[in-house]
């Protein structure tokens, strides 16, 4: 048989003249999918048990192929082992490294499978335990959240619509509506992970194997919840890397709102929290600044995330059936997203815990403009003026206030009852903030009882409270 | 109280000029969100029927309310309607109706709500039902898939990886590879409608409210699972239409690549199928031209649910809390990710169980190209030769076929063993396409056996045979 | 002949059954491209002049389209034209009703080109247009900028990165920072103007055609700069209208910016400037409420057209040539990127001479975070400290002045000689806000003298100022 | 001075902790921007060489900071430099060294400038340079086409619209429709270049400087053609970013459609081309397998820069001025999209002089397919039939030949003189391929004496030939 060394050695039979070297790095994946070797070796370890099981392999060609395959993840761990573009990626890396060790028995190892659904393995094992990880960060950012809420369920800010001062809200309100945004994004990985964790193994090239496999086998060992339904689907399928990068995005969109909040409240103008600082850097040449990196940064991550989703959808647009090779564009997308989406949480869910509102410029801050205007409205309605004309009266009333310079509270029962005879005493309990905030007091509302119903409700969602 | 025709009457009190001229145009909304007048109308049903419940309204009230909408609805539905955009949107404009026809009781209904609540309400309600109507064209087209699948169980094909001849498969496998696509963007799709089946309503304008209401009642009487958790995310969360778009573009993907090999199957080098003239049209000037446009379009419109789903990403980037006039621009692209989808679906449930598979042609094809290179590389190890040595084995045997013009079924016993002499008589079984296909005979593997109890497997699936 | 009604009158000679019904109304484009009408007018009136001399029409047939043509605009105009979406197009519907109207010389009209090279003429002659609009558009909003950058050229305000205070700049420089980026949008939308105006009629439907025609008379009758030099390229080349989406994007981004600090800049916190009621609306609910609309709005439609842009991209990748009906996608996120595009600059460009800074909260603001530090640091560099230096003692000055409350300026001369003794009394000069921007007086620093010079640089490059 | 090592020595004079570990690392860029060490020295030479000659730095410190800069330079690029996270960027642990290395004057280096400034100056100047790099490939690659497209002038194939046989062409009037796009791109990249190649040194952190500098000194030394005109702007404009991956989309989205039809080419089905063993890859499990994993790429990779671009333009949505943190995030995006570009560029200037064209399978595919319907059709108009009206004839007898089996040219005349009595026996020459191609003679046409002619027309705008 000829050994020649120019061409591939895992396909070159065919091939007259060995691959363009320019043409080999460009086409080689090992550089970046090095990164799955663990689950690579994994999955790689299922399936010879598999073989040997159903008797393609003999107990010991299995033991030979287990125990090399487990002293070669010590030689890369040990940073030991030498990756070769020329092998193209992490499995003929992994492969030729193997049979370098054991003889002939290593070539045995790839019987009733392919790179195809070897990778598409490979890279859900991976996914399957990021998501975890993952879950992991955003669960201790959603009880960081529901600590600082539970502490803060009475300290009293402006809500604003517009960034216009809107109606009083509390602090710790303001906190769980993160919350709510994170639990979303936890259920949407959940309901991803279901999808990741199918097992395409089995699927061979692309059209199954004749080796008598057993694919139950495979499943129950690495995990999988379920065996994937046609081969030529099974290798071709990106569907799981796309689902995770669009909640990738979705979360990453909230952090982008939380930081984007994050950075007006530090600001000298908002100056509503205090950010501790060790999560803060300062500048070159002003060396009065203290910039809020952590929120800026992820906030401007948001867009790598956004365009990694972008990149696999048109990636997998008009691709017919089945393995291309435009499908190893998948991994450095997904990567980066994964990381970026960790990282990110994580460090929110450092930084949220330190936190400080500043009570008292918030408080200040609700009661300027006309922050209980609705509740002044309210109080009408309850003398029995339909809403409509309520509001009518109010904004006139507001319209005075611009003009003279007086909040609704600051105005004398005189003065308001220029603009409805309705109005009493009574009144001035209305226009207080806790007034205002103590009367939304129904499911969801931002009174501080329901703020801390909200946070023993939400406790019970997090994993360490509940089976989940 | 001043009646100012010239300022907006449902806010206008405080306001000093007019809204200028294009400016109201610029900002209105009513031109596209009139679309959801129905649920509009459905929601202030069941919010009139809870503030009576509680007390806000009277029995005659709330019915004279209920009463106005319906009738509302009937001249709508009559093309009767008179939409004015100094109204600004759906809600103002029924609400003025309302108002005009039933008096004073028309301008307590908003009693408790803002349009911020009533809007995020609306378009729940709508997206739900517009999911169901899609999940009903995807099952559809999968059980014309299954039907199709069932018919051509063992019609073979070409199977293809890099659009290069790689194994013989079936069309019954290859059309059950596009089941599995669709089913999975039925799970995403119901995994979604959990999180848009939850109810905003109450959360009025960002709060809360000081009414006494008990969103229990509403959430019944729309039918929502659960009802949403905090003010401030209730009237800010697009998520559900985010996540829809996702869900939408990874389907209209699937529907981009059924496409792309239905064009390549059409066209006159492949010509696998045939394409009633029906879902074809033809060209102004080439007299002989007949164009698959449906898939063709379907291809394209990838594109514009991909935009919106980009669009709506970037919408809700660094969105402060709560309600800001930037959500306003989430309904066009929600709308027509949802027209798009729903259009394509039906156009491919409709066109689907018409196409014809060329039965000899793909057959044809499906023995050309060395499709059985790897069953023999298969039977050399079962001979007791490593895979790897097999590859590199069959690999000159393909050389020489490409050079001799000779497909490896075509080489005589002599030739084959010329390249190993552990190749004997029994090598031309494994070398036919139907020893090839009935070879892989293993859950997910192309054998007509394992089509058809695939095909019954999913059938179970779709809900006309399952409670699902 | 036959005349079958049921199939398609320009192309069914071939078919045996009719299209589809629901495919007829799924593939037809009249709804959204009968918007070329005047421009399809337009290039069919020229091809007809070219036509005649080059031989093809006579005199006479040629005067007989062309004041067809004519009376078909004139009836589309006054609304009285019956659009048909059996017949397909806007050009089917067209040729038609001249056909109906001037009988069988109606039908020559087609003679030497197709739809293909029609519709991709029409919709550059139509973008040719908007962009000059556009361009109109830009202007005014940049000239409006300049007017208010010289009124305030001196107004001080607080000059931020990371949204933290600082180094005082004026307003009007801040101002011509909106300049220069509208500057550049307008040089992208120029440079994408010549790719547009390029004819690709004569490709006919992709290879050119068999008639003795003369591009260089419809080029000229049409106003283009060139001749399309490819056929095949000619009618499948949809690059003009990605690269106006993508300067359209980039101006839209630049819009957004310009609306969150709109929106900042009206929020009770920074209170920087005034913007009139006329481009303001209200709260449904909350009585006291003054929105800033027109900047929310603006940046929140900046996602629709990056939307538009990757629907465009996602939808020509890997189309192979020439003509595909995907392409029949181009329009309708074109016809809306251009739409967006225009209203947002117009109701900027209406907008932005009626905002008025709050000077004296600007002032104040400015005074406030040790916005002077780094003339601090600079005065130390001239008293011949190495510049790091400088910025360690100034940041131990501004750590003391956070603790005790007290800005630099309010420091006494002995507190700041503590930092460092070469501090003299001078140093009060420098951390004066006039002394800060007076310093930085070079092309494109903050000094009020370089903003005037920069209003009367920038005049100069609007077009009523210069040829441009 | 505290010399306090657990701060940040550059910023750290006003903060009371140091940074956390993990922020430290999570908000650091070295490890990618330290890709701009060449461009951050060449800035800074010319940075000192300004500062001396307006008299902040005397000669020999001027000569001390150049020489040390150098020497700092060979460190890099003899792979001895110490990298720190802890320094944050490439310009922090650029200048540390130079202070090691040459004391207190390194420290002098900052002078009138921030990081602000010069990493908008560094990465203009490397991305300058990037694209003369890839507008060299671009040149290289349109050189390759012409001369194939010059060999191929006369090489006849079938056109396609729709994928469906539309009128024959010539292989090298296909290849000049890729040219066509190329040179667009390359226009495109020029104009972006006019736009990246302006100068932002001397905004400083934003507001400018308070020292005498003088751009104009920097500007020519550095080569740029302009100084930003607005300091604010100039530190916080990335449009120059945006608009190269802009570019590069429309770049990557020609070489995907590229790639698509030498993926078609190289099928099976099609047969239309050669592609050298070189530019291909097998398979590990199938032996017969030569996939062509270039093209494939490419056309995946389109995804990654389509990603790019939606990122970047997500990261600049809605930012206030000036520089935020977020912009860090525009560095791996635009590296990645220049690698990307210029390496699938460069693959494709390798590959394209390689691939023949198998002229037997082109000319039969030509011959079958009616493609010369339309000649036949203008036979009949040139023999007084209404273009309409003779396409309804052919129409007609395609209809018949699809049913018969023949084509238009192996119809009798009698047989077609039953389509049209107006058909004689000179129609034969029209149906012949030679006859078609050449017909289409005009200025953007297939035939292959105008290929020739648009060859020497393209020729002349390439830079070897011309100083364009």
């Amino acid at each position: 048989m000829s050994q020649d060394k120019t061409t591939n050695q895992s396909w070159g039979g065919r091939f007259s003249e060995p691959v363009d070297a320019f043409v080999a790095r460009f086409t080689a994946s090992v550089d970046f999918d090095k990164r799955l070797y663990k689950h690579d070796i994994q999955g790689s370890i299922a399936h010879a048990s598999m073989l040997c099981k159903v008797g393609v392999l003999t107990d010991s060609e299995r033991d030979a192929i287990i125990d090399g395959l487990r002293e070669i993840q010590a030689e890369i761990e040990a940073g030991q082992f030498d990756w070769r573009v020329d092998l193209e990626d992490v499995h003929m890396n992994i492969e030729a490294r193997l049979t370098a060790r054991i003889g002939i028995t290593g070539k045995k190892l790839h019987t009733g499978r392919s790179r195809n659904d070897q990778v598409a393995t490979d890279i859900r094992l991976w996914l399957r335990e990021e998501i975890d990880i993952i879950l992991g960060e955003i669960e201790r950012l959603q009880s960081g959240l529901l600590d600082q809420a539970e502490r803060h369920a009475a300290v009293i800010m402006p809500g604003f619509t517009h960034l216009q001062t809107a109606q009083p809200v509390t602090f710790g309100h303001h906190l769980l509506a993160w919350f709510e945004m994170l639990q979303r994004d936890r259920e949407r990985l959940i309901d991803c992970r279901k999808r990741v964790n199918r097992m395409p193994l089995g699927s061979a090239a692309l059209a199954g194997t004749t080796y008598p496999i057993e694919r139950s086998i495979t499943c129950e060992l690495l995990g999988f919840e379920a065996i994937s339904g046609n081969s030529l689907d099974g290798v071709s399928d990106r569907d799981f890397a796309i689902e995770f990068c669009a909640a990738a995005a979705l979360a990453m969109m909230h952090l982008s709102r939380f930081s984007e909040e994050l950075v007006l409240w530090t600001s000298a103008q908002f100056n509503f929290i205090e950010l501790p600082d060790r999560f803060c850097t300062g500048s070159s040449i002003m060396p009065q600044k203290k910039n809020p990196d952590v929120p800026e940064l992820v906030r401007g991550k948001s867009g790598r995330v956004y365009g990694h989703l972008m990149g696999l959808l048109t990636l997998m647009k008009s691709q017919p059936l089945a393995y291309n090779k435009d499908n190893q564009e998948d991994k450095e997308p997904l990567f980066d997203a994964v990381d970026t989406l960790r990282d990110s949480l994580r460090a929110f869910a450092d930084m949220i815990p330190a936190i400080k509102p500043r009570v008292e410029v918030m408080r200040e801050a609700a009661r300027r403009g006309f922050s209980t205007a609705t509740d002044l409205a309210d109080y009408l309605v309850r003398k029995g003026i339909p809403f409509r004309d309520c509001h009518e009266i109010v904004g006139h009333a507001v319209k005075y206030g611009v003009d003279s310079g007086k909040d609704l509270a600051e105005m004398s029962l005189e003065e308001l009852r220029g603009f409805s005879e309705q109005i009493e005493a009574d009144v001035f309990e209305v226009l207080t903030l806790e007034g205002s905030v103590n009367a939304r007091n129904h499911i969801g509302g931002t009174a501080p009882a329901q703020v801390l119903t909200a946070v023993q409700r939400n406790r019970a969602l997090l994993p360490g409270n509940n089976a989940d």
